[in-house]
């Protein structure tokens, strides 16, 4: 943890144009930071955006961060007309994990949290099902069951609390109003390879449209339903032997991974959101 | 060559109930046949529908074909309402194959029959675009160049002459009227992971939306676009680095094995219709 | 539970030759069992071995097991030669989980466990580290720290009590006397993709050789090491971008899937044993 | 083509410290050049090695090329003891393709090169066997049959007169002899999983192990047979229902897209060795 107060990420978005490699690379190294790692995606050379990630340690960091912030935005940022962040390596995000009946992507996320797995606090698991307490109880995290409508008790929970918010096979919709007074990102495990069977029983529907592979789809949560940009998905294979209880089962295995990875890269800053797409570094 | 006249695939469809495979199998052991293989699936043990593949090897089959099918007839079909057909090792199929400006599913086929690995006679290529006439004169294969509207001259030279259409990426869209008079089973390879992106321009529109793997769909053809009976899929991962030039390159990979797939087991008498959905054993 | 007293999979092996589907089904549909699933495979319709695996119901199986056995040995099996096993869907398997420090798939098959995923009772878990006493405790199944050498003290709680021993990670090996001695089928996560990588440190191999695919396989126990007949494999893509600890970490999703998928089908009678291969139905 | 004269791509390696990509990219924005995309890879940001590719365009490029690289040594590649090279947008590597009985990854190759998918031009096609004249014909590259033992005289057809070497299922071992003569990388397309059945017959050695899944691997020719750094990998799923042919069959699909991308990649230079492993940007 100490190491960790040493390293930091760099966020950029801006429009492409020359030099800005240059220019953010020279400040760190100007700075005497080791750049960790690097990467960076132009959405096209000319006139298109340009996004980067940059990972370095920089001995001193705690001491120096607002002089670092300020001589970056006056000597590069501004200049480039950039959007940027840094998110410091002691800054853990924290997360509130949602899940209704289905418990298999909420206990993944704790076992692998428990692990080591996610650089996060879990500072609470809402759910409106009683059944899951004894379960998170075990990895010591706060469950608290909130029967439907539960929006205005979750707000209470959570606004202020939280940076990042994972719906865990959670299967009530949330409104406009609750994502903008939550005001934070908000992850969610759609049960089918979006863009096919948007919204209820995606499963079975993937059944009698008898499709031969069935999906998951980790993203971020917007106003319109299952539409928000996609961080990852994934597949299994399936055959007509398989009735729904099984693709369910099978699909389990998929949703478990795919949210877990999708919400490690959001808790490592990988995961940069261009219009209604993503990068993924 | 000779040996395949004395092997044969049985197909049968029924109401499940009681006793099918011991009639059936105990049919074939009393005419001395020996299986080679043999899958059976039911949607539903109560009250749903059978479905029976059995491949076999029967000495002197050429001669006893006739006498064959009226005892299984008699003895089997009728007493169980089943839906039969056998199909004999030395009846190859007809296949046609149907492209446009793109040529890789197109060759990929050709070059799968030229080996050895698909049980047709090709008996032509007809395109849209007069640029792959040499490519298919170096395969011993006739291509008809027949600019559209092309469905009448199609017609001529396809009704009563080929036992299966392929659509090796073949983008007109065929009309009902077609489809009735050509009256064979017509497959066509979708550039998508149906029923994702049905309709044109599916990589563009898989590249908007941001997925992060795309796919191709190989499928019966009906009236309804993109939404007849699926034989086989698959799909490949991308990421924001591709441009939709980039995706239609990995997508033509995905395409020419999944229509390949679907052709050599729609040949091999492997793929059912079962309502909208296939049976593929 | 009920329902399962009427039904069983009638497990087969036998010289090929001509009429053995007949046979069996023609057996079971006399004495009235309705056929719910039925597999075979021949490695050689000339002179090599048939498998065949029926599941069925039958009213009244309970009362009529031993007749049932006794006129299938006499009228089916012994004409044929055959190997064969009634399993009644009532007689579910005992199953013994053996770990050692790692826990993800000692957890993972706990869990499935719990949603009913596997056909078992989980009667013991016995692993050299005391670390997850607690976790098992959760589920209800008796822990049992057995501090290496291990073998004597695992036989007195193993030997007879238990139909099938899990290997979750278990990092000591066994010896012959013990695979003796337990005498039941075992069953190994491998952390490679076997046969690449026998042995120890398998992650750290394969970074070494560079491999762009890790995977995992699971496999019966015999004394050669790693070895013996394999039930699954899968993988998952590296790069270079990944040291050591994140190919294990990929790995464990990997090896956790593989295994699961073992046991359920093991427990479910699907995987039958031919020299040092497996058919898997 | 005109394009590309003003575009190039910079390959560094050197001892990881910091500044490195201020370094290179400060100079190439010096330079007035735009980064059209950059990869970077550190071994070890401790004592490691560090890998960068930058793509540029350069207004002017084929005037300024001796001076950008006399600049760039000095400045830049002396005082961080770097190896580096510049490879011309408008420079295409001329390629060989060997191959013996099998077809279907050279005709791949030929195929993906006349579609404009690989960045080169193919100067001959040699193989031990006379089946491929009219094949390699069609596309208009020169076809050599050149009867084992061969080295001879292909390394007066070779040297010096190829940049790159693809063994397209080519099953003679060619000799240190020849690997130092023709003094180019030699890229081998194995039929296995490396390190899985190195040697002759893997698919015949796969099925005797009974593996769930089947791969190909391409990689460079070392001296030590199949121990070379790999490229590219990929796989398939089998089962006990496929012989030893129907392996072929399957892994024909994977040989040939695992060495096209390997290809591919060599020639964009994509690929970098390190020790005995690749760096793939």
């Amino acid at each position: 943890m100490d190491e960790r107060r040493h390293t930091a990420r760099l966020l950029v978005s801006c429009p492409d144009r020359h030099g800005i490699i240059a220019a953010v690379s020279g400040f760190l190294s100007d700075a005497d930071a080791n750049v960790l790692s690097s990467d960076q995606h132009s959405t096209d050379p000319e006139g298109g955006t340009f996004f980067m990630r940059m990972e370095f340690r920089l001995e001193g960091l705690p001491e120096r961060r607002d002089e670092l912030e300020r001589a970056f935005s006056e000597r590069v940022a501004e200049p480039l007309e950039m959007r940027w962040h840094f998110a410091y390596g002691d800054q853990r995000k924290r997360t509130a994990i949602l899940a209704s009946r289905e418990e298999h992507c909420l206990l993944d996320l704790l076992w692998r949290w428990r692990r080591g797995e996610l650089e996060t606090d879990v500072v609470a698991v809402i759910s409106n099902h009683p059944d899951h307490a004894q379960d998170v109880a075990g990895f010591g995290v706060p469950y608290h069951h909130v029967p439907t409508p539960a929006e205005e008790r979750m707000l209470e929970l959570l606004a202020g609390n939280v940076d990042v918010v994972v719906l865990a096979r959670y299967m009530q919709i949330l409104s406009r109003d609750f994502l903008e007074r939550v005001a934070v990102p908000v992850i969610n495990i759609h049960h089918s390879f979006l863009p096919a069977f948007i919204g209820a029983h995606p499963y079975r529907r993937a059944r009698e449209r008898g499709v031969k592979i069935i999906g998951a789809t980790a993203h971020y949560v917007t106003e319109e339903l299952d539409s928000g940009p996609i961080i990852e998905q994934d597949v299994g294979r399936v055959s007509h032997r398989q009735n729904v209880e099984e693709l369910e089962r099978i699909g389990r295995d998929i949703e478990r991974v795919v949210l877990a990875r999708a919400v490690a890269w959001h808790l490592q800053d990988r995961v940069l959101v261009h219009e209604s797409r993503t990068v993924v570094f």
